[in-house]
């Protein structure tokens, strides 16, 4: 156990109150951020969906990202579960291990980047710890999200026929991480691989999904590791098989022009994850009225397969019917990073 | 992003169905850990508290202490905060951030001491999210408790007049740390310097005492920073004084053969930290209701000084009635680990 920071930067009170007490400010049962605890009192009827993403530096962004874009990161891999389990986010606790060599100024913008999703996204801080690191930057927030009685969509719940969404557009997050880290050339992208960079940094939680799930959904995740790999995991717990239409896989205007000139962006696209869109199953006969109440509030969805009998890895079928094989369903924190 | 764990260790999924589901075992809304969230259905009338706790290693526990012991403190430190809310313990999320050496058996001792604190406290893992580590271990605990509605303790509440109170001894965790890095020799404590060390691995989260302080306390918080810098936490927000009986303060066998030949040892005690203790602020004319029913519960509770009008930092008073001066309030991860 080694010597702090420097006697110029504020100790842990006094960081707290300076950078994350106004996040929590008005926040019923946050305190202020003085007590030891956040108290939730829930309203009659409501339960609670509670999730935890934890980021380290290096595995799950890059040390020179801007501090706003791993505070947005950190807060929306959260949301994106919240959403997808069809609940509406009502607060989180924020755990900050802070490196040795942290600044007031990175902290300030780290804490803006916050301040920003608080606002856009409906949710504020209640609670936390800060504390120095081991040795780098690793983040922990626990989002609680609300949902009426019953109402949560779980993973487990589809059924064979059932058709098969995903919101916006996949594949863009692990290309843009590609670019990022220069293994894949992004000339054919031109000025696109600017949005591609962006969506790796800023993911898009669907927020306004949440109750067109509760609505329309028999199962929903979000997708984090990989499309592939993410459907394989309703087919688990739902006990079904899953069919993907490749061509009808959503692409951004980059993605699709990477792939044009690279054919190992497709396995990027499929396995990369990093996309942090909505991935749900709904009976066929609704499948028109999601759509539309997706886009009511604002979320385009695209049709890209169907739910089947039998259990087993999902199929992923070109466009002459032909099963498009995969090396690994889907990526890993521990096996490559 | 470098490359991850050997190939002869498993993955992600593996490593959660292996080690972490069978800690969600039958736990409601936890789903074995299959689902992307935990989902907490509150009874009638019940509210929630909500703590997270971050332990980095080398900051919060040394890189060679038992991983059974590293998980129950990390387990346990938020039990500690549970209880001093006066909150029942119900679930608890788990982010772990493993560094690139984990071993199996490592893994396996952890998930032991976690699985023997869940029989203990009456918890269960309901969630959490794994990952590779920027470096080292960290870990993050975020438990969820229960109270009926408006019976949370806070910080908030204390009245001068109120008869202030500790549970259990204070200092031992603190003095076992400094023994553990030989920076006070522990000659003078002979075999009790064995229970130090055990009380900085093991803290003693006081469970018990929760109902009592739901019924009795007007105030409270566990101890973790240090006796008279969370005492300071309390008359800072209930916006009185304190003072501190010396003499009363209740020490081990060990802490008081420390005292007894290096002086240092006092402002360890006072103001070390890694109690793990209940201090609480109870109406002067229940304070003898209030040690009889925390007898009742098993816990010890000592008397140790009155909250006083005016604001201000607490005094600690010496057998004399002279102010014992005191070189910092509390320790601060951010300044010295």
């Amino acid at each position: 156990m080694e010597e702090g920071a420097p006697r110029d930067r504020p100790g842990e009170f006094a960081l707290i109150a300076r950078y994350f007490r106004p996040l929590a400010d008005g926040a019923a049962g946050a305190f202020a951020l003085t007590d030891d605890a956040a108290l939730y009192k829930p309203r009659a009827g409501e339960e609670l969906v509670i999730t935890a993403d934890l980021l380290a530096e290096g595995v799950h962004f890059l040390p020179d990202d801007p501090p706003e874009s791993i505070a947005r990161k950190a807060l929306r891999v959260n949301l994106s579960d919240l959403a997808a389990k069809g609940a509406d986010p009502v607060g989180y606790l924020l755990a900050l291990a802070l490196p040795k060599d942290w600044t007031e100024p990175w902290l300030r913008k780290f804490a803006a980047g916050l301040r920003g999703d608080q606002k856009r996204y409906g949710i504020t801080l209640i609670g936390g710890d800060t504390s120095r690191a081991a040795d780098r930057l690793t983040i922990v927030i626990t989002a609680v999200g609300s949902v009426s009685r019953g109402k949560m969509v779980r993973r487990r719940g589809a059924r064979p026929g059932d058709a098969l969404f995903v919101s916006g557009t996949i594949g863009d997050g692990a290309l843009g991480l590609r670019l990022r880290l220069g293994s894949i050339d992004g000339g054919p992208a031109g000025a696109n691989a600017k949005h591609l960079l962006d969506r790796y940094l800023h993911p898009q939680p669907r927020t306004a999904l949440a109750p067109v799930l509760r609505q329309f959904a028999t199962s929903a995740l979000d997708v984090s590791d990989g499309l592939v790999g993410d459907l394989a995991h309703i087919c688990e717990v739902s006990e079904v098989g899953a069919s993907i239409d490749l061509e009808s896989i959503p692409l951004s205007k980059g993605a699709r022009a990477l792939l044009a000139t690279d054919p190992s962006a497709l396995s990027t696209i499929l396995t990369g994850g990093d996309d942090y869109e909505v991935l749900a199953t709904v009976p066929a006969r609704k499948a028109a009225a999601f759509t539309a109440a997706a886009a009511v509030g604002g979320v385009s969805v695209t049709r890209i397969g169907e739910m089947t009998r039998g259990r087993g890895a999902p199929v992923v079928l070109d466009r002459d019917g032909r099963r498009v094989e995969l090396a690994g369903l889907s990526f890993d924190h521990f096996r490559s990073g």
